[in-house]
C-alpha cells in the first residue's frame, strides 16, 4: 500500500469489539518485512490437538499456491496439534513451482518449532500477486512467534492481516447449549478485490466447541453460501479467499447439529462479511439489494449481483441519485428471466417503479431523501416466483479509483 | 447532461470526417427541447423506395420501447419508402404503455407526413430512463424535419443523437465493384452504457448499394459479432442498443455475396465501434485485449471480457501500472476453462509471465513504458487450444465516477 488510507465512513461505531480469548487457541504476530514497513505482516495461531479444522476457498482458476495447499490438507490428521500462520504484503500467487516450495518451506518451519505434522500446518498469503514471496523473512520469525504466543492476541492478528483494510474486522457470538457457554469468535480482512466465489477473502474462525470435520465443514459451507458468498465490493474475485473454522473442544461441549451453535457461527461470518463490505474501497454507503419474485434462486443471484456489480448503478448511488432506470438496466442484462411489465422496484421504503413504469404518486424527493443516507435498500420483485436473495456491497466512489490506480506502483 | 465535458483525449485526431452524401438517403435536425436546451435532440433520416433496411437490437430483458418497434418492422414492405426517426435525451425505456404509445405516436407522424407506411418507420430514443418521453415535443416538429432534408446532413444527425458523447461518431468506406463504386458511411452514438450485447448503441449506417433483407440481414449480423460485440466500456448493456444498416439501391450496383461489400461495411462498423470505446465516459487510453490459445472461442469471449471489465485492470491501466498479477485474477475468475501454468501474458511486446511465473529477465520498467502509451496491449494466450478473440475496451478513471454520479441529478 503507498500510503495510509484514512479509515472508512462505514466503519463500525463502537470500533474493533472486545474478543475473548478462545480455549485451545493462542496467537501471535509479528513484523517480518515481508513488504510493509513499519507493521506487523504475519500472524501465528496455535491450535491445541483434537482441533477440527473446515474451509471454504476461492474457485478461482489461478487460485495462489497457500490456498492448493489448504486444500489437500482439510480434513487430515485431525487428532494432532495444528496452526495457521498468514502473512500480508505478498499473495505468493501466480508464483510457480516457487510458491509452491515457498509455502513448503513456511509450513515445515512452523511444523518443527511448534512439533506439530506439516499437514497441520495451513498458510495463506494476501497482497500483491506474481511477486515471489521472500518466505524466508517468514521462517527466520518462526521461533519468534513461537515464544510470544499468547491466548489474548486475536485483536493484534487482525491488524497483521490487513492489506487496503482501513481497519481490523473482529467479531464474536456465543452459544448457550444445555446451559453451558460456546464462543466462536472470527477475524477476517478484505476491502478491494472482493466478489468471493465459494470462498471469501481471508477469514479465521475460531471457537472453544467441539465438532468433528465431518459435521463441520457441511455447516461452514452452508453459512458460506449465506453470508460471504453474498457480498461484492467491485465484482473481482481474489486468487486467495480463503475461510477457515477452527473447533478446538476446549469447552468440552458437543456442538454437531445443534441448531445454537449454527446461528452462532452464521452471525459471526454474516457481521464479519459485512464489515468487509464497510471497508469497501472508497465506499461511502452500505447497500443492500434484496431481490425477491424470481424464477429461482440462481436467478435473484443473477439479478442481485448484476444490481450490486453494475458501475452505473454504484455510481448513481455515491451521487444519491435514485436513478432507478440503471436498475432496470441492470435487471434486463443479468441474463436472468424478467418481465419487464411485472417489475416492482423500491428505493428504502420508497415505492419507485411496478408494471413496466415509474408508480403511480412516485415523488423524487422521497427516494432522493432515502438516497443520501448511509444505508441504501434497494428492492426489486421480479413477480415471477419465489426465488430471493439478498446481497451486500458498497458504493463506486473516485476513492476507489484513486487507491488502485496507485496500489503497488 | 448536467454539464459539458471536455472531448475525449482519445478522439480521432483528424476530426469527423468527410462524410459524402449517400444515394438514395436524406437528413435533418432540429432542436425539440426533448430534455436538453440550446442544441439539436432530434434527427429525421428518409430513405428512398426499395431501401433494405436491416439490423440488431440489444437483448437486454429490459429493452425500450422503440426497440421492441423496431425488432418487428424489420424486413416488411421492403418496396415501400422508409425512415428512421432518433431522439436524444430520453430513452422511452421502462415507460410502459405509455411507451408504446409515445412510438406509435411519433411514427405514425412521421409516416403521414412523409407519405409511408408506419411498418417503414424505424424510431430510436436515447438517454434518461424510466422517464415518460414527451412525444408531443417530437411530432411538433417532424414537419419542420420534413421541409429540411437534405443529402448532405449526415454530420448534423451525427451530433443530434450524441447524449455523454464527447464528440460524433462517423466512417465511410468505398468498395469497388465491377469497375463502379459503392459507399458505405455510419455515425454512431455511446460513450457509457456500454457493453453490447448482439446490438450496440445507436448506430445508423447507410449505402447506396442494392442488396435484399435475405442477403444484408446476415451480413450485419456477423459483422456485429466481429465488432461492436468486441466491445465494453463499463459491463453495463443498454437497454436501448440498436444498429440499423439501410441499402438504398441508389447506385444500380447489387452487391449480394460481395466480400468487397462485405470488407466495406464491417470496416465502417469496426471504425465506429472503436470510436464509441475512444469515447468511453473518462477513458484516458484505448485498450486492445487479445486472447488466444483458449479451448474454444467462447471460452476467449468469457477471458478477454473478464479482462476488459474488470475494474481493477482497468484502473491499473488508468495509473499506468503493469499490474499483470491483476491480469491472473481477471483470468481466474473468468469461468473459462484456465491452467495456471500454461499462461502467457504480454503487455505491447513485453513478455511479462509465462508457465505460471514471471517471465526470465522481465524488467518492469520495459512493461512501464509501455503502459505510459495512450494505446495499451494486453495479450494473454491460455496455452490450451485454438480458441481466440480481440475486444476493445478503456480505462476507468475518476473522470467516469464524477460523469456518472452527476448524470440527470
Amino acid at each position: 500500500m503507498a500510503k495510509a488510507l484514512p479509515v472508512s465512513p462505514l466503519a463500525p461505531k463502537g470500533g474493533f469489539p472486545a474478543l475473548p480469548a478462545i480455549g485451545g487457541v493462542r496467537f501471535s504476530t509479528v513484523a517480518a518485512g515481508v513488504r510493509y514497513a513499519g507493521r506487523t505482516d504475519v500472524m501465528l495461531a496455535e491450535l491445541q490437538p483434537g482441533t477440527t479444522i473446515a474451509g471454504t476457498f476461492t474457485r478461482s482458476k489461478t487460485r495462489s499456491a497457500p490456498v492448493l495447499d489448504c486444500e489437500v490438507k482439510l480434513g487430515r490428521e485431525a487428532q494432532a496439534g495444528a496452526a495457521i500462520l498468514v502473512n500480508s504484503g505478498n499473495s505468493n500467487a501466480f508464483t510457480g513451482t516457487r510458491g509452491v516450495e515457498a509455502v513448503r518451506a513456511v509450513a515445515a518451519q512452523v511444523a518443527t518449532t511448534l512439533g506439530i505434522p506439516e499437514a497441520r500446518v495451513f498458510t495463506s498469503s494476501t497482497g500483491v500477486i506474481g511477486e515471489p514471496l521472500p518466505h524466508e523473512r517468514i521462517t527466520a520469525v518462526i521461533e519468534t512467534l513461537h515464544d510470544t504466543l499468547s491466548g489474548d492476541g486475536i485483536a493484534d492478528a487482525a491488524r497483521a492481516i490487513m492489506t487496503t483494510d482501513t481497519y481490523p474486522k473482529g467479531s464474536v457470538r456465543t452459544a448457550e447449549i444445555g446451559g453451558r457457554t460456546v464462543t466462536v469468535a472470527g477475524i477476517a480482512k478484505g476491502s478491494g478485490m472482493i466478489a468471493p466465489d465459494m470462498g471469501t477473502m481471508l477469514v479465521y474462525v475460531f471457537t472453544d466447541a467441539r465438532i468433528g470435520f465431518d459435521a463441520l465443514q457441511p455447516l461452514v459451507k452452508g453459512a458460506c453460501d449465506s453470508t460471504f458468498n453474498c457480498i461484492t465490493v467491485d465484482s473481482d474475485t481474489s486468487t486467495s479467499d480463503t475461510l477457515l473454522v477452527a473447533a478446538t473442544g476446549a469447552s468440552g461441549i458437543d456442538v454437531t447439529d445443534n441448531p445454537a451453535f449454527s446461528t452462532a457461527l452464521t452471525a459471526v461470518m454474516d457481521d464479519l462479511a459485512k464489515q468487509v463490505v464497510r471497508d469497501g474501497e472508497g465506499a461511502t454507503k452500505f447497500v443492500t439489494v434484496n431481490v425477491t419474485g424470481a424464477a429461482s434462486d440462481a436467478d435473484a443471484r443473477l439479478v442481485a449481483m448484476s444490481i450490486a456489480n453494475s458501475p452505473l448503478v454504484k455510481t448513481a448511488i455515491a451521487g444519491e441519485d435514485p436513478n432507478w432506470g440503471r436498475i432496470v438496466m441492470a435487471v434486463g442484462k443479468s441474463g436472468a428471466e424478467a418481465d419487464r411489465d411485472r417489475l416492482t422496484i423500491r428505493f428504502g421504503e420508497v415505492l419507485v417503479a411496478q408494471n413496466g413504469m415509474v408508480a403511480p404518486g412516485y415523488v423524487e424527493a422521497d427516494a432522493a431523501a432515502h438516497m443520501k443516507g448511509e444505508e441504501v435498500m434497494i428492492s426489486v420483485d421480479l413477480g415471477l416466483g419465489s426465488g430471493a436473495l439478498t446481497v451486500f456491497t458498497c458504493d463506486l466512489t473516485a476513492q476507489y479509483i484513486a487507491i488502485n490506480a496507485d496500489y503497488r506502483s
